[in-house]
């Protein structure tokens, strides 16, 4: 399909749509669309690439790959951390093949010909290449990156949105609960067999929780009558720590203007639990500014694509990375305190039971969803409001963005 | 590729393609091709989804998948069967996940977001909906569906062909065999990578019986010298018992007119062979109105995908189910009379030995004719008549439903 | 997408291409320009199926696979050996399934409706066809096929290149080997995640020997300092056996007019070395006019395909066949003088040796080639001259002929 008709199609599609309801099926199944995703939304908007903590000393680094993509996030001996193509400047091969690793000598060869480029990106050798070429002209491809709190963002096009307002609301919220002198202990990767609009229309609403989610929703208050009620005492108590976390929405089409979207929520956690933990009791030390448990939780989104839970004693970090028009890799982060040890204060298997187990029932159900909608009989449906209005909200924003968007 | 040049394309090499001769090779590979074979061929016939026997409950149900499709074929309470799209109206995920099942409270509920549909598709209960919101407008999509001595057809599509002609057709052979009082006692499932034409031309001719299907040869007299003497000594023994089961072909484009097509034919089995079982002897009580062995079979075909051998002791129904343009699922169900119990007068082993071993070599010479008709070089090769004869009357009907029918 | 719209693609993207630089990433990724690299390239060119020791007797044949082509390379009772279409006249079914075999009653039978056709790819028998069915207007159909020293070479094309060139250098350099009367003694088939492309440039290249292959770079002087020096001494001692392969060089855009493109050029092994085993020491009997060691290689490549290394005491074949646009198969056939006995005077393992590390490891690094080249950040890049010449030649070749040729 020509770009032409491609666009065409989106347009129509979109005044197809009904308001208060999901997508026509399309917009689920066409790698054309899914292409049109890419350029126009997603690689506009600001990503979590993972936290800091992952790579403390000078020449570490990790991958983070999206779609076709793979971006080495690299601490450089200036110390600085930067985001750059895993493709080398000779002829396009991959130079980084492990998940993560350390370039020991100071620089990265690419294992093919062997050309040598620093830790800031820059091209340091290429054997046998004549005496005029210019080295300074083949530095690898960098893109944009931002540290904020401990979290590392990234952005791949030229003229990235703005960060400071989820700068703001993160150093309101997560900065709070110490992320950025939290440590990553565990990390899980998720494939699931959908399109990436289905992952975030599943993670924007609680209206399945209570069917689909039978331990977080013991857990947690959300999506609860009373829920209200219990969150105001909550807040109460985090108040008597001199602790002030401001709700904050500015995602989706509320965004700021030219700025990424952000938001803030807390919500208190179900009767005595003070943490997403199995009984509900603690599982490592405190974090950041918290003497005490409050019994709530915080949750922080950026951009259309990351998800933040902070718990008083843990952290959790969420990415919906599209691979292909259908598949998605959800990537779960676990974080604790610095001072945190395994085995003497905490256990893996208790901070990160929840979130596993979460995870594997939203990969099931988020693929039976696109299973149903890929049927001709599939009807766009109404959205249960308000527990589904951010669902909604990203629909629309979702249009929005592939609709005015011209370039990738 | 646009719909436009695709019926342009199918109208060219439906120009291309020589009288007596298989299709060109763009007719197995082209996905959009297929695309269009689902909606212009395959969506409008009747297809066998099953027996009754397997849903006897209320309440029952058992999946039937083509291509990206789902139905949910379930006795509701009230007794009647129905096929359920099996597509939430919330927003579109499978409902039932396993392939058989009960509504063990009297209502099937969506496992993402709980929404309760009754055993009839209504919707009974739609959590945290508005109070004006319609539940009568969101009923499950329901196709059509009729049960025919016991089997029940299904049909995709808004104005279906008639059933009347097939119904007579099968009251007057299968019905005669006692299907409609038959057990489902197993059913296989063989994916073959290969386009479901290929499938059906394969089905259709017992030019490759010989080669390929050594037991079936032995036991069948279909294809052999001398086929028609036995056959009427066969018939003979079966007016002896009362029973007449007529011949009849309104199968491809004899089709009456409006009404879905049908076959009926009888052959006699080889030698002293009474039932399609390794040595020829009964393998279950005798079926129907049949007082005793008469030692022939009974061949029926409904539409293009569903066909059925009745033996005096046992039945097999077949589908090919579409799935890719380059893959198709045949489902085999053999049927005994309700009175036969396993273990005290049949063995299920020795009952579905023939029909195993047969469709396990039908998947692999039809895998190797989809190869062999992916080449360049492969010619469109000539039909043997008369024992392709039925091949050739399959393709014909093909290019003329795929030609004519503009709607899916 | 339309042919129109891919020619197009192709003359808008070669006009992108930067000479001296690699190819846009399209190249790489399109399938629809794939399918055009095979038809107006790769069909036209001459192909080594493999060495004429691997069917000795009268029925003897292998199977050769390309893209969705199957060629059964076969030895007919008239001694000819020819090449036959893998593709039944009736309705086009693979007849021969297994990688190679023997016609054990002078005929081959397809499996499905029992077509036998002679050696010769005549038809011998169908069964039940009409007594004015022309049997010799349904031979199958047989491609172009020449043997060069034992080499069979094949062709797709109706009026193909010429192959006197080919022939000529061949009978100068493998021949002087004496790989006509060689004999296969192994095969491996490595399945490469990659463009064909990206394999050929791969192949054409001594750059990456370095970095990529420490074995090989051990044991060979090309891409070293000092090879003109060590290759002029290593071809005095060649001349002192009466032996003279001399270079030629009528490859990629170089080839004669009308005739397929050849190469011949030799290079000293590196220090003490004088075969490719692992310590560098013989591993098998000499081969061909050899009567010692003179401590070279030879290197043969014909068309864009087929490459050749002859050392003193065995021969490597090396062809990257095609099978889809992002998947390419490396077959490597290893040939020994046919005086030579396993167990006796060879070792098996010792002799494949160094070029299974090598092809596995080829694997490996084309493989990231594609996933680097797949970025959006992608940038085609400089090659190195003159160690990555030949692969400029091979890109520079491939652009003329796609956009050259219109005609399958």
């Amino acid at each position: 399909m020509s770009q032409q008709s491609v666009e065409t199609g989106i347009g129509k599609l979109t005044e197809i749509w009904q308001e208060g309801h999901s997508l026509p099926r399309e917009f689920y199944l066409s790698p054309e669309i899914y292409e049109r995703d890419i350029e126009r939304m997603l690689l506009r908007h600001w990503i979590c690439a993972g936290h800091e903590s992952s790579i403390p000393t000078a020449g570490d680094y990790f991958l983070f790959e999206m779609d076709r993509e793979s971006v080495i996030v690299m601490r450089g001996h200036d110390g600085i951390v930067r985001a750059l193509m895993n493709v080398c400047r000779h002829r396009g091969s991959r130079i980084c093949t492990r998940e993560s690793g350390h370039a020991s000598s100071g620089v990265i060869a690419c294992p093919y010909h062997a050309w040598v480029y620093r830790t800031d990106g820059s091209l340091h050798g290429a054997r046998m290449m004549p005496a005029d070429f210019d080295k300074s002209a083949h530095s690898l491809a960098q893109i944009e990156l931002r540290i904020v709190a401990g979290l590392i963002f990234i952005n791949f096009s030229k003229g990235p949105l703005g960060l400071d307002a989820v700068t703001e609301t993160i150093n309101s919220s997560l900065k709070v609960y110490g992320w950025h002198r939290a440590r990553v202990i565990h990390q899980e990767r998720y494939l699931i067999d959908a399109n990436w609009k289905l992952c975030i229309e599943n993670q924007m609403e609680c209206y399945h929780c209570a069917p689909s989610h039978r331990d977080y929703s013991r857990l947690h208050s959300q999506a609860k009558p009373g829920v209200e009620e219990s969150t105001n005492r909550m807040l109460a108590r985090t108040r008597e720590f001199g602790i002030d976390i401001p709700i904050q929405d500015h995602w989706a089409l509320q965004a700021r203007a030219g700025q990424e979207a952000g938001y803030c929520r807390r919500y208190a956690m179900s009767g005595t639990a003070v943490t997403g933990s199995e009984d509900g009791g603690p599982v490592a030390p405190l974090m950041g500014d918290f003497p005490d448990y409050d019994g709530g939780t915080t949750f922080v989104y950026v951009g259309p694509l990351s998800f933040f839970i902070a718990y008083t004693d843990y952290g959790a970090i969420f990415r919906f990375i599209p691979k292909r028009h259908d598949q998605t890799e959800l990537i779960v982060t676990w974080l604790v305190d610095s001072k945190a040890h395994e085995g003497v204060n905490f256990d893996r298997g208790r901070v990160t039971w929840l979130w596993r187990i979460t995870s594997e029932s939203d990969k099931k159900i988020i693929e039976d969803n696109q299973l149903g909608v890929s049927s001709r009989f599939y009807q766009p449906g109404p959205y249960s409001f308000p527990i589904e209005a951010s669902s909604h909200r990203f629909v629309e924003w979702y249009l929005h963005d592939v609709n005015e968007h011209g370039e990738g």
